[in-house]
C-alpha cells in the first residue's frame, strides 16, 4: 500500500485570467496545475531544476482536466497536488482544485510526464536519482 | 452514419510560446485548440457570438490533450478540428495537430462544452437554434 | 509634500514564463505589474472590485516598462508598487522590480489608468469615492 | 532622409484575450507587437532565428504602449510595424494598431531591443551581419 504524497498551494485568481463571462478562462487551469506541481516539487525536493541537474527534462505527455464549477475574479483557489506512484517510467500527478470562499470542488485533473534527455530521447527506465527520491520519501524501500 | 465536419486552421508558433527547452509549453495548446474551434465556428456558422445572440454560453467542462512530439519556434501547425455529433446536450470536438514542416502528428485532443445561461444554469436539452444548426449542416434531418 | 504609498509583492518566476533564452519573456512583466497593483489595492482598499461597486472601470491607457537585467526560472521577484498622487483624473503607479536572490533592480515601469463608466465613457473628474479614498489614506485633507 | 520600412500584420482577437469588461486585456498587446515584429522579420529577413544564427540575442529593453480605444472579441486588428533606423547599437520599432471594422487607431507603441551574446553580454556596436542587412534593404550605403 503506497504512501500518499500531497501538497496544497493557494493561489489567487488574477484579473487577467478572467474572461468576458466573468469567470476564469479554462486554459489558465494548466498554469494552476503547474503552480501545484512546482509547489509539490519545492516541498518534496523534486523540481524541474533537480531534474535538469541530472540531465533530464520532464515533458508533459498528457493533461486531462474536468471542470465542475466556474471560479471568479477575487476568489482564492487551493490546488491539491497528489503524486501517484507507478512502476512505469513516468511522473503522474492528480489534482483537485477548491474554491476557498465556497468550499466547492472546481476541477479535477491529471498530468503524466515522461523522462527525456535534453535532446529529447525518451528514457524507458526511470532515472537513478528519481529512484533514490522515491526511496527517500518512503514510497519504496 | 453521421456526416463529418472538419476544419483546419494553420497557426505559427510564437516566440513567446516556447519554453526554456526550446519547445512550445504544453499549456499553449489549449489556445491552439480554441483557435481551431473558433475557426470551425467561423466557417460553419457556430461561433461564441452566435451562442451569445441566443443567450447561451458554452463553457468547456472537459479538456484532454495527448502530446506526441514537441514543436519548436518557427514551425507552423495545422489544427484539425472535427465536430463529433451527439444526442447529449453537449458540444464535442476532437483535434489533431500536425507539424507542417515534418508532417508529424504533434498531439490529439478532445474538448466537451455544455450549454448554460449567462447566469450559469445548465441546459439539459440542447438549444433550439443549435438543433436548427445541426439540420442546416446536414447532421440530422 | 505628498505622502508616499508603497507596497511590495513577492512573486516567483514560473516555468511557463521563461522563454527559449532561459529568461522571463518581457511580456510577462505586465502581469507582474498587475500583481503589484492588485496587492496595493488589497492592502489599501482600492481594488478593481471597489471601483466596480462604484460603477467605474479603470482601463490602463499607458504602460511603459524599462528592462534592466534578465531574470530566470526559480528566481523570486519583489514588485514594489508606488502610488503617484495627481490632480488629474487618473490613477498613476510607478514600479520597481527586484531580484531577491541578487538584489538587482530588474526593471522599472509606470502605468496610467483612467476612470470610465462600464459603457466606456471617460470621466473627466475623479469619482467621489476615489476622492474619499485619497482623504482616508492621508493624501489630501 | 531615411527609407521607411513598414509591414502590416492582421490578427484576430481571441476569446481568451478578452477580459471581464469585454475588451482585450492590455497585457495582450505585447503579444500583438511581437506578432508585428515577427511578421516584419519574416518579410524583411530579420528574424530571431537570423540573429540566433549569428550568435546574437535581441532582448527587449524598453516597451511603451499607449492605449487609445478598447477592442472587442471578434474584431480584427492591423499591427503596423515600422523600423526606425538609428546609429546606436539598437533595434527600434514603432507600432500603430488599427481596428479593421471601425478604422480606429487603437494604440501606439515603441520597443527597443539591444544586441547581446547568448551569455548576455551587451554588444556596444551593432553586429556585422546587421550592418549588412541595413545595406541590403537600402537604409545605408
Amino acid at each position: 500500500m503506497s504512501k500518499k504524497l500531497t501538497t496544497t498551494k493557494r493561489i489567487r485568481v488574477r484579473f487577467n485570467e478572467v474572461d468576458s463571462l466573468g469567470i476564469v478562462w479554462h486554459g489558465h487551469f494548466v498554469k494552476y496545475l503547474e503552480d501545484g506541481r512546482e509547489d509539490f516539487g519545492a516541498k518534496h525536493g523534486l523540481t524541474y531544476l533537480d531534474f535538469k541537474a541530472n540531465n533530464f527534462a520532464i515533458p508533459v505527455v498528457k493533461c486531462d482536466i474536468n471542470y465542475k464549477i466556474a471560479v471568479q475574479y477575487g476568489d482564492e483557489v487551493d490546488v491539491e497536488t497528489t503524486y501517484h506512484d507507478t512502476t512505469a517510467a513516468k511522473l503522474v500527478f492528480n489534482y483537485r482544485l477548491f474554491n476557498i470562499r465556497t468550499g466547492e470542488l472546481l476541477a479535477t485533473a491529471k498530468t503524466i510526464q515522461v523522462f527525456t534527455s535534453f535532446t529529447r530521447e525518451l528514457s524507458y527506465v526511470e532515472p537513478a536519482f528519481f529512484t533514490e527520491w522515491r526511496k527517500k520519501v518512503g514510497l519504496i524501500e
